[in-house]
């Protein structure tokens, strides 16, 4: 198997989901509502993750679609959330203005919701086998809950002054690794094999906290220009990071090595190939 | 069969729905803040309508309960962010100060998150047929975001000038009425009965509708000791109602005629009764 490279993928998956999302609600001022913060970007890192899975395991691309974009409308909708004046206050995402910047808070609110209610129709659509979807379904429900309750944790930690390690963890693992363990995990539920599905769902998780450290280093390093987002502003806002535990010099090689060393797991020569490449795109971009 | 009361009912029901809450997050301060509003009170009626029919159907009690705790927390997860400023802005729900008062906007858009997603995890671990229970979901999931669409077309029509009946039936059809569809269709699909849950699923939709509008009657008639919320809130937010269409005297009558004939088409005679009498109540608490 020769998998695509992720900005291939991208592509492909941009054209499936942009005429998805027209499909997900009869209002259509509200679709270009919804639309606004799926369809604006963003590297579809995770529909990536499930499709480099789901093809070594032969699973139909169509389903992986599906899926994919199942998670990708919720990750938009907690991002909508997120940038919310009440929690980030970002205005901008991606290089384009937030939703509510666009249409107003009332409806960044309602959209939030709504897109973070629409993977389980997804989900619960999907052509497969009724006991494994009930698992797959499982497995969803408790990992969007996690990045909630990440998220609940995140917006406490500002608040405190000490700061340890592991409670760092403890967020990173709700609020961003859930949806990659289920990203890593969910071929495998979809492929029948539970066990495998554990293990690979413990490696998502690892590749969630060190793609958490990624992104804190970048938005360290990065400026305006090139991240589209304020930069720094997690750390403006308190938010507990790698780099308030080791200079960015230490930060860079622990997460080198977290990272080597997480994809060593993987038993796919091209997949641990394919996503060590990855490293790179997702500290710079 | 002689079904409990509303107000018997609710005391049994709260016990359960106390300790069900407990459950729902490991965070104890989050718990906190997610038991705020469930809590507050409220009368039970969807978990009660669950009951008045499962019980005719003989569905375990237990199941029930955890049927009717999954529908009433997404219940108080939609009212949190209905209450929310950039929303309708409600200090005031039930007599008690509303969740972002108590514990701040973040907090309360993330409970409101959280709260919406949990039932899909009792609904998910109910113990019945996999068949059926892929059925349940699925009717969970589309009442689910008929609720945030018809907030939606709610808050759009604040700001419409044209007011028609037809779209304010639209507007209450998802809002309010989807909910109540899902009660009375719900015991009917747990015990098999596809079709009868469909005809019930209408019935309880009726019934959605006229509930709204004795509710904004309710609103229309009452003063804020009585209502526990500021009255007459949705006239001065713009909102439409019945009463942007008939006089005060002719909206009663019409509710009244609607309310009797929606319930007629129930076929059992007890549970005609036992709805009748919760007109009032509906009314007037």
């Amino acid at each position: 198997m020769n998998p695509m490279k992720l900005n291939e993928f991208a592509e492909i998956f941009n054209k499936y989901f942009t005429s998805r999302l027209r499909e997900i609600t009869d209002i259509s001022d509200f679709s270009r509502v919804l639309r606004h913060t799926p369809e604006s970007g963003g590297k579809r890192l995770r529909p990536y993750l499930i499709y480099l899975f789901g093809t070594v395991l032969e699973i139909d691309s169509d389903l992986l679609m599906e899926v994919g974009t199942a998670v990708e409308i919720f990750h938009s909708g907690s991002l909508i959330h997120d940038d919310l004046p009440a929690i980030d206050n970002d205005d901008y995402r991606r290089g384009s203005l937030t939703l509510h910047k666009v249409y107003g808070e009332d409806k960044a609110i309602l959209a939030g919701d709504f897109l973070m209610l629409y993977p389980i129709k997804i989900l619960a659509g999907l052509p497969i086998q009724i006991d494994r979807k009930e698992k797959i379904l499982k497995f969803w429900v408790d990992s969007s809950l996690k990045v909630i309750e990440g998220e609940y944790l995140d917006i406490k930690s500002e608040k405190m002054k000490n700061r340890e390690f592991d409670s760092m963890r403890e967020i990173h693992l709700r609020k961003t690794a859930a949806l990659f363990a289920f990203c890593f995990g969910i071929p495998f539920l979809i492929a029948g094999k539970i066990d495998k599905a554990r293990e690979y769902g413990s490696i998502g998780s690892e590749f969630g906290l060190i793609f958490q450290q990624l992104d804190d280093i970048k938005d360290e390093l990065s400026t305006i220009e090139e991240l589209g987002k304020t930069p720094g502003k997690d750390a403006v806002q308190g938010k507990v990071t790698i780099l308030n535990f080791m200079e960015l010099r230490e930060a860079v090689n622990h997460t080198d090595t977290e990272f080597r060393r997480t994809i060593e797991r993987i038993e796919y020569s091209e997949i641990r190939r394919t996503i060590l490449e990855l490293k790179d795109l997702i500290r710079k971009s």
